[in-house]
């Protein structure tokens, strides 16, 4: 089964377009009595496991802290829990040949994730490593969510493209593998993108707390079957009740917001397939 | 004391521009009966500390076998041993805001480097977080050491400039703590930075097995103080005696080949230094 495939399962069997963020808050995990972060998100996995297609951790907030037992176990749990929802590890990897191979080592055989993101600017070589593995899903930064993604990835080419667009067109004819990260602060480009990439898995980050509306987000992302896209969450979803002082109402919090973000993503949903694809109604 | 001040002490001190990679490959390293990657790295250092300006490890070849440990280790031994000799944290990170936040936090204060290496792709506030620890350096990806560094990097801008002079000028604003990655095996674009850039530390791997020419590369990357770069080399002095079945035998081989390469690029580094500035001589 390949991350595509896996990915259209989950959106279909969990009638979710949303992916919840992974990246647990120190201070929130502190003052809740988490004993530590693979137990923190073990609750986030149970509150809202009902409404995601997909679950995304951050290497960062992991390494940063010396933290790479609890990722483990956070993987662990969702293959054990939920073993039909994609597990995507945000690392944004790039390196040259041999270390880019122990770089895909590192996320699909000792992480053992079902997609991986990766950084691009090294060049096809860097990346092809990663696409190698032909049943895991390799998503390379395109045009990221942050204002200063518009420094290199916006810059004008002699061909007239913007780099982003180069970059998106070769490093498509890598591998059927291969999707895009497109922010979703950036409807315009995310629909350029999908009119000119019709079948690529998008991975649409900055919805919530990065303020990206959700409307014009999933009618510029969705393809004309209405998924496509993985729409991740992170501060949006786990601060979602920063001022509750007890778990259950925390995770409560966390469980409605989850579900209040998947249903407002499947209104536009099923307006935007709609209007691309009359037959679905 | 800055990473460029550190870096020009331990390249007076030790007379040298060299820096060994700290990739440990993992095959040798069980040959050899060496416990873990920390005493294969503990036996290179002792063998090279002589001839070397710094140190860089490899994050990759650590994360892809779960050893943060060993690498934690390694770096601990080069600060006890060798105090002066800067450390490179070669992990080429990048991502946005809080997780940027999150990953300088890594390189900077986990595992407590004198510099690391990252990616531009995502723009300059990316980088930010890296270059507000002043006392650190931020080496910045301009033009990789690999065949597909053409791919994107030397992409020709509507304002006539490759792709990568623009990243390197962008990116050398951000502080006098910014320098660039530069490949051995594009002598062209070194001389054409170096021109630029007058007074930025380079940072340049693919000596040895990628097999750049010494000579260009010095005669090309140095500054007019005949300093200015590190050269990287990795495998041309770890692998330098594979075939051996001692320790003693194959470490006699690592000091040989990393006092050799030293002393070539000494040889290059006087005659280039008197060349553009003939007070040296």
């Amino acid at each position: 089964m390949t991350f595509a495939e896996k990915l259209t399962a989950s959106t279909l069997s969990h009638n979710s377009l949303l992916c919840v963020g992974l990246d647990p808050p120190q201070e929130l995990v502190d003052r809740l009595g988490f004993a530590d972060y693979a137990q923190f998100n073990r609750a986030i996995i149970e509150a809202t496991g009902d409404h995601v297609c997909a679950y995304k951790p951050q290497f960062a907030h992991y390494a940063s802290v010396g933290r790479e037992k609890d990722l483990e176990a956070t993987i662990a749990a969702i293959r054990r829990h939920l073993p039909d929802i994609p597990v995507i590890l945000d690392a944004k990897r790039g390196d040259i040949g041999n270390t880019a191979i122990q770089y895909a080592r590192e996320v699909f055989e000792r992480y053992q994730v079902d997609a991986a993101t990766v950084n691009p600017y090294m060049g096809l070589d860097t990346l092809e490593p990663f696409v190698r593995y032909a049943d895991r899903g390799v998503l390379v930064l395109v045009k990221t969510s942050n204002p200063g993604s518009k420094d290199f990835q916006e810059l004008e080419l002699a061909s007239g493209e913007p780099l982003y667009m180069a970059v998106a067109e070769a490093v498509a004819r890598l591998g059927p593998n291969v999707g895009f990260v497109i922010g979703a602060t950036y409807p315009e480009q995310l629909r350029a993108l999908r009119a000119r990439f019709p079948d690529t898995v998008f991975l649409v980050p900055g919805v919530g707390a990065q303020r990206a509306d959700v409307a014009q987000v999933v009618s510029a992302g969705i393809d004309r079957d209405g998924k496509g896209i993985v729409i991740n969450a992170s501060r949006a979803i786990l601060l979602a009740d920063e001022g509750t002082s007890g778990r259950q109402a925390y995770l409560a919090a966390v469980e409605r917001a989850a579900r209040a973000l998947r249903d407002e993503i499947n209104v536009f949903r099923r307006r935007g397939a709609i209007a691309t694809n009359p037959s679905l109604i």
